[in-house]
């Protein structure tokens, strides 16, 4: 029986048919990896993730953690659950073999993880944020940094997270108003509010290690003000409690398992990452890595959520196509009605093709160089923001699949469209990539990064049969137009942002699209089949979409900033 | 301070400035109704809905009902709020005064009944499915049936209930399977399963009456098998049990608040209404008002979302506007930003552009003729799935604009996006509506139904401004053509019916604007500078969706059709 956690088939094609992530061992960081070990790490992380992740996730749910005013208490499955991911080594996935890292590529990393996202997303997030703010150390802290909080990072000994976001100060960073006062003994001091902080609190490690954005007495304003610091729960040489008091938990309508604090630092001890002032910059470190990190737990979300629709769509019998002659003939398997067929069809094209777009994203950085850095930088509020609204939308057509009974708590897709609704919200919302890649990411160094994206769909779209190529062809010269016409005046190009990342994205999967029908070429078999059937439906459902949104920014509409806001209500 | 369940103000432009609902009283039927009248029942619909109703909608969420094997509790406000729903008068509100009703137009009914479902969708529906029934059999029952089941629930005193849906027959009521048999007493006995029964038990009346769908012995198989029969929970004369047993409560997302039935039917004492083999005919009746009333829940439930992002986006401060040149400069209100006014300038296209077409299809029924019969049938699948679709989007926005806050259970917004994902899937899914639309009601009367409503289009077109009006009328020509089309190959006109629906959809709220346009015609002030900008929004911004849509059917694409459900993985 196929798992309907994750499918390892669609892994397997991506992986090696598609990205040929086998050829990364001839690389010298790689060199002591094999398809074998790949595929043993994968097969682990299926394994750990179905047994270990998969059956609490709706307990997770029902019984989120509860905070008495001393303690935060919750399910003990995810204690387990958690030690056994840490002893499988994949908390140091991608790190130097130096510091106990396996030097696993960034793609199979995250073809890994993607399991624990899918079976458990609430329980596979505090994993996720301990392995960010180790990788922001490791970039930016010292030896002795890394020795004392990274080391038991990998060991699952510590967990970690980033504490950005005030309750004043969400998408806005250059308001933060958390304080840190330097002692003499070279340590800081840092007092304030913290909001929304993902594991800030719990009884799941010895210890948590907070990274907090904080601006040191006497900084300018505005971002260039804030620097980065390093405080840990408890003193990691004498355990007592640092001055960091869990305020309260945030109770959410998904994602219940991770827990959500409201953090009152008060005179804690803290230690200087990096220099002073260069904090928004060294988080952004840990900030791309966890864009990724969402977007993959959106499509991850979203894929599970269509494997579930797709068997039920197979068992259910229900009514007669829309083509049948005969009304009294015998029920059919609901997958047979065209609309059931719409809605599996789309969700399998936006969760593969999600699923695509990580995985080459997270190949970027194994393969480093200034042109991929380029693309990985132009790319990431698209990996960010589009399954964080696509794939969710194969958790909603989940549930109508189900008809009334998704709708409710016996099955488990109702979750999943809950857990994913956060995708648009946390680390940037869709807003927020919307303005970073038409504000920043297509514009920078002259427009380079928008013109290689470009250049690459193309080379796609080239070596796709005309029918599909011709369409993205043809989309891609016209991003390029609508783009250049927006910079041309540039006080009212960021208006209609949105459209212009929702056309993008569109465009973006109908290349990983047209790179999955050239992996699949003329392979025969139901797989491949499928994976021209999808791509399919992509160019010629999904692709047209886009159109209308660049007409409008052609049009240079600017409804949104003319109105005032008293005509609203 | 304006309210947040819903907006008077706009009521009254839609009532008395756009509808001229105030000529009804012209009518014979609502003589003794005036202006005076109208307006006092909206008071005291929105005096009860914010006093009664709105109070308790987080606890309806945070307390369902639970069952014992015994007896279903439920939080003691619903009983206290359809107490005082009933003392108003409204469950009778459009009923004859000789059955104790108030003879309002059903418009108005709808505009006061909408503030109940904005405030309190779970309570809310208890009257709805009570007041649906009671219709049902005002209009097929016996002088009789209405005396002993109507009249008390006029007063009240019974609730009713529809049950159609069997386990395996939701979408699909040709498979129903409970059956009934013929007593010597001319009363049926009825046994089988009935499943997702709305208010199916609870103990908030002295009685509950059920409609029952079942299948006389010996009758045929399929639809023209089925005849309806009211079964009461209670024995009218003794009071006794019938054999209407609880078989378990279903535990939904949200709407948590209206109990949610499995229902088992064991030799349960029924009477016939009408004839034997008419009864999907008669469920029609009640189906009908039941799809109007679901749209008008959506509408309810969006608009209340937008509302309460209106005020959120008001009060919360963050950020500078992208076009602000001075990154230091204070904060602003978040209403101030361009993809914050897009959000709420696109929700309130969708709930007020939701609103006008649920009062507008609620008034063709004050005017009964053989053309508001024929339009209404076309519109009803539209007022259906429109609002479930796109102002279930409203509220998905509400909690964007919210950001974190919105998504957690502090703020009510994560619950009216909950509540309304209902919307798409009771009466009918958004699927069952397509095929109706497009495979009956644009068919039946060689077409006459679809005719008449774009006449009317265009008529409204052809007064609206140009710049607004002709996108529509294009639009028009473009859905005529495409269904001439679609009906040229009946065999695969079906394949892409939910495309259909959605063009339709956008095409009748595009009309819904221009009507509300040239209703605020030249007058001045922020609300009617309000409906001119909403009207113009939905024109540029959102019309245009329907281009693809409508290329999608023009090139009669069948790869719904034609796919292996192998390939789907």
């Amino acid at each position: 029986m196929n798992s309907k956690v994750l499918s390892r088939r669609d892994l397997d094609f991506l992986l090696y048919e598609w990205l040929d992530v086998q050829a990364l061992t001839g690389r010298e960081r790689f060199a002591e990896h094999s398809r074998e070990t790949f595929d043993a790490f994968l097969d682990v992380s299926q394994q750990i993730a179905e047994r270990d992740f998969a059956p609490h996730n709706r307990k997770n749910d029902l019984h989120e953690p509860t905070f008495d005013g001393n303690r935060v208490e919750m399910i003990p499955e995810v204690s387990h659950a958690l030690r056994v991911f840490a002893e499988s080594g994949l908390l140091g996935a991608t790190m130097d073999a130096e510091h106990g890292g396996l030097q696993l590529p960034h793609v199979v990393q995250r073809a890994c993880f993607l399991w624990f996202q899918a079976a458990n997303t609430a329980s596979s997030a505090y994993a996720m944020l301990t392995g960010g703010n180790a990788h922001l150390l490791l970039a930016h802290g010292t030896e002795e940094q890394i020795r004392r909080f990274v080391h038991p990072m990998i060991e699952g000994r510590f967990a970690g997270t980033m504490c950005l976001s005030e309750p004043q100060a969400g998408s806005s960073l250059s308001d933060v108003t958390t304080r840190a006062v330097k002692q003499a003994d070279g340590t800081y001091r840092v007092t304030g509010g913290k909001m929304w902080i993902s594991g800030g609190d719990h009884e799941l490690t010895e210890n948590i290690i907070h990274l907090v954005l904080a601006r040191v007495a006497g900084a300018p304003a505005g971002v260039k003000g804030l620097s980065l610091f390093i405080v840990p729960k408890l003193d990691l040489a004498t355990g007592e409690r640092n001055g960091v008091t869990l305020a309260g938990l945030n109770h959410k309508m998904g994602y219940r398992g991770t827990t959500n604090t409201v953090l009152a630092f008060d005179d804690a001890v803290g230690e200087l990452v990096g220099e002073e002032g260069r904090g928004l910059q060294y988080m952004f470190h840990m900030m791309n890595e966890a864009r990724i990190g969402v977007g993959s737990g959106a499509v991850a979300l979203g894929y599970t959520g269509y494997l579930h629709a797709l068997a039920y769509a197979r068992e259910r019998q229900q009514g007669r196509p829309v083509t049948a002659k005969d009304p009294l003939a015998p029920p059919v398997p609901i997958v047979d009605h065209p609309d059931v067929r719409r809605m599996l069809l789309a969700s399998k094209s936006y969760v593969e093709g999600g699923l695509a777009l990580v995985l080459y994203a997270a190949k970027l950085l194994d393969q480093p160089s200034p042109e991929n850095s380029l693309l990985l930088d132009v790319l990431t509020p698209i990996v960010k923001a589009w399954p964080s609204q696509w794939c969710r939308l194969a958790d909603d057509h989940a549930i109508q699949i189900h008809g009334g009974y998704g709708y409710t708590r016996e099955y488990p897709v109702e979750q999943f469209y809950r857990d994913n609704r956060l995708n648009s919200i946390h680390e940037g919302t869709d807003g927020i990539q919307a303005l970073d890649l038409l504000g920043r990411k297509v514009t920078q160094q002259g427009g380079a990064g928008l013109a290689l994206l470009l250049d690459r769909i193309r080379a796609t779209a080239a070596s796709a049969p005309a029918e599909l190529g011709v369409p993205v062809l043809a989309a891609c010269d016209r991003l390029a137009a609508t783009t250049a016409k927006l910079w041309a005046d540039p006080s009212t190009a960021l208006v209609n942002a949105t459209a212009y990342l929702d056309a993008a994205g569109h465009l973006v999967i109908a290349w990983m699209w047209l790179e999955q029908l050239n992996a699949a070429a003329d392979r025969e078999g139901d797989f491949y089949q499928g994976k021209r059937l999808a791509a399919r439906y992509f160019v010629t459902h999904e692709l047209p979409r886009i159109g209308p949104m660049l007409d409008l920014l052609d049009s240079g509409d600017t409804l949104l900033l003319d109105l005032d806001d008293a005509w609203l209500g």
